[in-house]
Order: structure tokens, then sequence, then C-alpha cells
């Protein structure tokens, strides 16, 4: 889920002081949302031989003389960590790995309900990214892919980008990738209905440089855009503001801005198609919208607090999308991650490339059809059945396409 | 399982060329043992809510606030991860993490099925003890319980010492302990059988000073046996010989052979009521065997082959157990993990001590009643649905008794 995409592993967590559980989030919390289930009985000695010993030595020694037996003969075939450091979790901040586990297990639950995929929730007590890159490693060998989830920026970068280098799994951060993609979804519906396209033509302003806004404007770029500004906090990205810092902030101020825009965010937005919120909350005013060229296209998705509220920005723009479900047009990682990883996992991918992101987000877009297509029907629902098999076909296709899977 | 337990990490991995898996054995294994499950059903957006954004922030906040909530909120409640790093795996020597992984999930699924606790398996690509301490320590959050596996000595006793002493959640390494409170629950009913007592009188040896040796010694003597000689197969272990050996054998040299003895089995065996192997098979004759006191005791539990075939051992011995399933007496871990997990994870252990141990084994052996106890039946079946139950009670009361809960 997109958050406080401006925070960085330097912002204070927020105090909380005597929160109350409401009964019906109690219910389905009680001694956790998963169990384990054996997926064979065991009822007598002959079936404690076939399971243990002496009959798993078979199987043991036949993975041990050809290790990709692994894949078809161990639940690394279906399994994905879910592992979060709990630096980053929704928009509470740095919480602990305890406190960051009901969030995984919703992950999980979400993973195995939407896409019959086996998630496990992994909440790492490290917070040392080479540390988090050696423990993710060295339990890597039963997973067949790696869900990391949130962990804050800057940190998040270093530990996936070293992650997909050591590994032969895929290494997916969700709040960057999944973010984008779906953003990217919608943006291709959205351009759509106003009669524009997501290429060079498009002026596209981002705000919030955290993970969700670094990746969300990589995809946008690997996508065919190319007036891409970037605004944080502070103003606009500049290849001179950039310099000062970390390496892949420094890559975005290089390939972002190409008309060497500064200043505030008003100085982005004017003239601009599309305004797409990560950042905190309650940033963009009516005047703001103003400045936007016609036809605007704005996706608030700070949570839970949008960058605009939604009411006052359909005043403006001809398409709005947020982060919330209350809303219409719901910019939802969920509407990726799940069909994402079973598509990875069918394919025995090695690895999560561009080509199967895009790919994803055009599986996405592509649910919604041109005669339902309205300024309050950008994205399909997360309940909607088609969206899991579309997203799994087109990842699979990518991956042996790209030959990125296990032989 | 006991194994070759007097192989260390130097001892050479077994090459294993054209294995072939039985039909039987592969379709139980094809796609994995265990699978995920979620405990609450997701079927509409509100489900979505409580599961996931909004409602598990209200879980998370409070966990963050009041840490010992993770264990009633969260699966750590009933959760244990099942760790190896491969380098031991049953006879099979060091084959690695990914050929691991059956046996890990084979130890999963019969914690799940005899005790409904949730193992996971985690299999890791890591072999300095440290390493192995600093991962299992960080992804501990998550987790009520560690069980490890198969891992070589002398390195197991190094990680479990070290992560014990660490961690405020149970570590109980099963090649141990868990072979050691079967043992003493099957030598309690042998020698009642015999008319002799776990004590002081009687004299002990025990063949096979590695994982399985060092902690059936221990626990022996905790049990109240001084007289106890350990042999390895350089011969009778000796203070003088334990000096130039790791801390734990040294410890055991210290603490055993009370008469002093040196030289080779055979002097151990002179006059010993019982024999207790746990070493590499097929290392004790007939010739040995007459060498022991009146009503010998033999437990031959080396896997597949036993030190002494046990109809050999019979004609020589009141009472004979092995490690296997197809003789009487199997003398079989799956006695004891299963309701030791779920007795310490009920109380919301923080450790295993040795009084709970000493505990487990006697529950085991009350389950044999006076007048069912033969030669032939000195430890309750796997399948005996009172094992898990009596042994989980017993274990948690302890616990309870020390004061070794999470409060």
């Amino acid at each position: 889920m997109p958050r406080m995409a401006q925070q960085t592993a330097s912002a204070p967590t927020p105090v909380h002081t005597g929160t109350t559980i409401s009964e019906e989030v109690r219910r389905v919390h009680e001694g956790g949302k998963l169990t384990v289930a054996a997926t064979t009985e065991l009822r007598d000695h002959h079936d404690l031989a076939l399971v243990y010993t002496p009959g798993v030595a078979e199987v043991s020694a036949a993975i041990h003389e050809q290790p990709t037996l692994a894949r078809s003969l161990t639940i690394k075939r279906n399994s994905v960590a879910v592992v979060s450091d709990g630096s980053a979790v929704l928009g509470l901040g740095d919480i602990g790995p305890e406190a960051a586990m009901p969030v995984m297990e919703g992950k999980a639950l979400l993973l195995k309900q939407l896409a019959d995929v086996d998630g496990y929730p992994i909440c790492l007590d490290a917070r040392d990214p080479d540390r988090i890159v050696d423990i993710v490693s060295a339990i890597a060998p039963g997973f067949g892919g790696i869900n990391l989830e949130d962990i804050s920026a800057p940190r998040c970068f270093e530990i996936e980008g070293k992650l997909r280098r050591r590994l032969q799994i895929p290494v997916f951060h969700d709040d960057q990738h999944g973010t984008a993609i779906v953003a990217l979804a919608a943006l291709r519906n959205a351009t759509r209905l106003v009669g524009k396209d997501v290429g060079p033509e498009l002026r596209v302003v981002v705000q919030g440089i955290g993970a969700a806004g670094i990746a969300v404007s990589e995809l946008l770029l690997a996508a065919g855009v190319s007036d891409l500004v970037g605004v944080d906090r502070h103003g606009i990205v500049t290849p001179r503001r950039a310099t000062a810092r970390d390496p892949i902030f420094r890559r975005l101020g290089k390939r972002s801005n190409p008309r060497e825009l500064t200043g505030p965010v008003d100085r982005a937005l004017e003239g601009a198609d599309v305004f797409i919120g990560v950042s905190a909350g309650d940033t963009i005013t009516a005047e703001h919208l103003e400045l936007m060229g016609r036809d605007a296209i704005v996706f608030a998705m700070a949570n839970p607090v949008p960058e605009v509220d939604p009411a006052i920005a359909r005043r403006y723009a001809a398409v709005v999308a947020t982060g919330r479900s209350d809303h219409p047009n719901q910019i939802n990682n969920v509407l990726c991650f799940p069909g994402l990883f079973r598509g990875l996992l069918d394919a025995g991918a090695t690895r999560v490339s561009i080509a199967m992101k895009l790919a994803a987000a055009d599986a996405i877009a592509a649910l919604i059809d041109d005669d339902e297509r309205s300024s309050e029907r950008i994205v399909p629902s997360p309940f909607d059945d088609r969206v899991v098999p579309a997203v799994a076909a087109a990842v699979a296709e990518v991956a042996h396409r790209q030959g990125a899977v296990a032989t």
C-alpha cells in the first residue's frame, strides 16, 4: 500500500497509546490468521514410513543429485516468504517485527485465498540492510519467491537490489512495484478515457519520492513517459538536488524533469496531465489543481488521508482515483501481487523483470472493456475473479519468453 | 532420529547416484507435503477491511504497545520453525538445504497431524555456526519455538547453546534431546521389567558420542545414573582423551566413567546393565554382549543398521530395543517432539529445561501399565493418542512450576 512515501528511515515513529481493537477485528485475528496444513494423511506406520523415514530419504537423495527436483517435490514450488523488518508498517511507521506480523499474515492470507499461493510471514529482528540480505538469502532455499514488505526507504532499495543480484528466485518489494503496476494499469485506462496516451506527450507529476514514488516513476518511464517531474517535500527534484541523495534518488534526478523545472509543486503542476500522489496526505489544494491542464487525471493515493479530498479533486479533474476502498477507482496492490506471484511460481521464474511488470499492468487494465470504462471505473475490483488468472498468465508468458525460468 | 553419531562435520558426504523414488513415495511428495491455510474467510471488501487495511492496523498498533499480545493475536502462538542447514540429514550426511526440505516438511507434518502444532520448514543456506545463530535469532519474532534438526556435530551444540541464551522462546535440537527423552522413557520401563532402577547402581554404556550420544548421556546423568561410560570409535572416553576435544565432549569426559576405565568397548561392557548404541551401525557382536551382566538391556538405535542384529541381541539380553519400526520397542523421537512442542506452546514457555525433559520421559514411560509391560512393550506406539496429551501436560506443568513462561 502507498504510505508516507516521503518519510525516510529517520522519520520519528508515531506513538500510539491506548489502542483499542474492535470486537470484529479481534475475532478474526485471535490466534493468528494462518495455519499450516498437511497435504497427505498420516494414519499408520505405513504412512509414517512414506512421509518420514525411510521413504523421505529417497526424495532427499534424489534432490541432492538433481537440485531442480526441489521445485516439484517440496513446498518450494508454491511458497513465498513475506518478509518484513517492521520498519515502515502501513501508516504506523517503525513498529518492529512482532507488530508487523498481523500485516504479513494478512498478505499471506490474500496470496492464499486469491491465488492459492502459500505465503509465509517472516518478520525479522534485524535492521542493517546487509544483515537482512544475508538472512533472506540464507532462508531462500525453501521458497520459490520473496515478497518484501513494509521496509523503510531508502533501505528497501539496497536490500531489494542486493537480493535480486544474489538469488535465483524472484524478489519483489510490493510497496514499490505493486503500487507502480496498479498505478500504471489505472493510468492506461484513465488516459484512454480522455483521449491521451501513456507516452512522451503526457506530462506527469509524481509527488512523494519514497519507495512507491521512485517505483511509479521508473515504471512510467519504462512505459514510454518522458515528461515526468518528481516532487518531494522540498519541491521539484532536479539533477542538482538529487546529487546529494542516495543512488536511487540520483538516478531519478537524471532521468526525469526534462524541462528542468525548479521550485515548489505549483511549478510542476502548471499544464500537467497527470498528478500521482504517493506522499504524506493532505498536500494539494483546489488552487493547485486549477494549474493542471485540460482533462486532468488525479491519483491521490496517500493512505488513509489522500493528498486532496477526492470530492474537491473531481471538480477540477476528469478522472480521480485514490488508495481508499470507500471511493471509486481504488488503486490497491491486491490487484497485482497475488496474480503476479501465481504467474512467477507457475513459470518457475528466476526473477521479476520490467517487461513482466509492464505486462501485469496491461493485463489488469485490459479487464476493463471499452464500453464499461468510465471516470468511476478504471480498474477492476480485487474480487473480480478474472484478475489473478489474467495477471498470472501475462507474467508467466513473459517469464518463458525471456528465458527467466528455472531449467 | 539417531544416525551416524560419530560422524563430525568433516566426515565425507556419501555420493548417491541414480537414486530412484518409489511410486508411492513420489505420490505423497509431489508438490510438497504442506500448505498454508487461512483461518478466516475473505469474501468481500468488508472482510478485506478486517484482515488487511485498515482493520489490521489496530492489531499491529496494539502489539507495538504491548508486545506480549503477539502470543494471542498472531500465529506466533502456535508456530514452530523447523530449522536445518542440511549438514547431517538422516543417514545421508551433508546433502544441503534443498535436499533437507522433504525431511523438515515431514517433521512439520508430524507436528501438525499428531499435535496440531504449525511447524514450518526453514532450510538454511548457511554453515558457520555464528551465522546460523544470527539468522535464527532474526527470524524468531514470528515463532513460538525453534526445532533444530539434522545439524552436524559438534556445530549443533554451539548453535543450540547460543540460541538458548539469546532467545526468549524454547530452542530444542531434536536429534539430541528427542532421542535422549525417548531413550530414557524406554529405559525406565526396561529397568522396571528386570527389577533394576535408573539410578547410581545402574552400569550404562553409551556408544557413539555425537549429538544423540552426548544428549542421552547428559539426560541419564540428570536422571540419577552415575556409572555411565561413553565409547566412541577410538574406545572409552576418559578425561584425558576428552581434553583434546570440544567443550561438550570434555564436559562428558569429566562427568562420566567414574571407575576410570580405558581401552576398547569390551572393557566398558564387562558387567554392564545397559548398552545404548547411537553410533554407526554394526559395531557389536555376540561376544561383546556375552560380557554384559545379568538381565542386560540393549538399545541398538543406529539407523538403518542397528549396532547389533536384534535377533542376536535377544539371545543375550532381557530387553532389546531399536530405532526401527519393523522390530518391537521402536525408540522413535516422534513419541516426544509433537507433545513436547504442544506443551511448550500451550504454556507459552520461554525455554526447555532439564526438568521438562525428565517429565516428558516419565510421561511417555507411564503410558505402559505394569500389567502390559513386557520385553516387547516398553514404549507406546506413536499412534497411541494418549501420548501427545500426556507429554504436553507434563511439559506445560513443569514450565508453569518453573516460571519459564511468557508473562
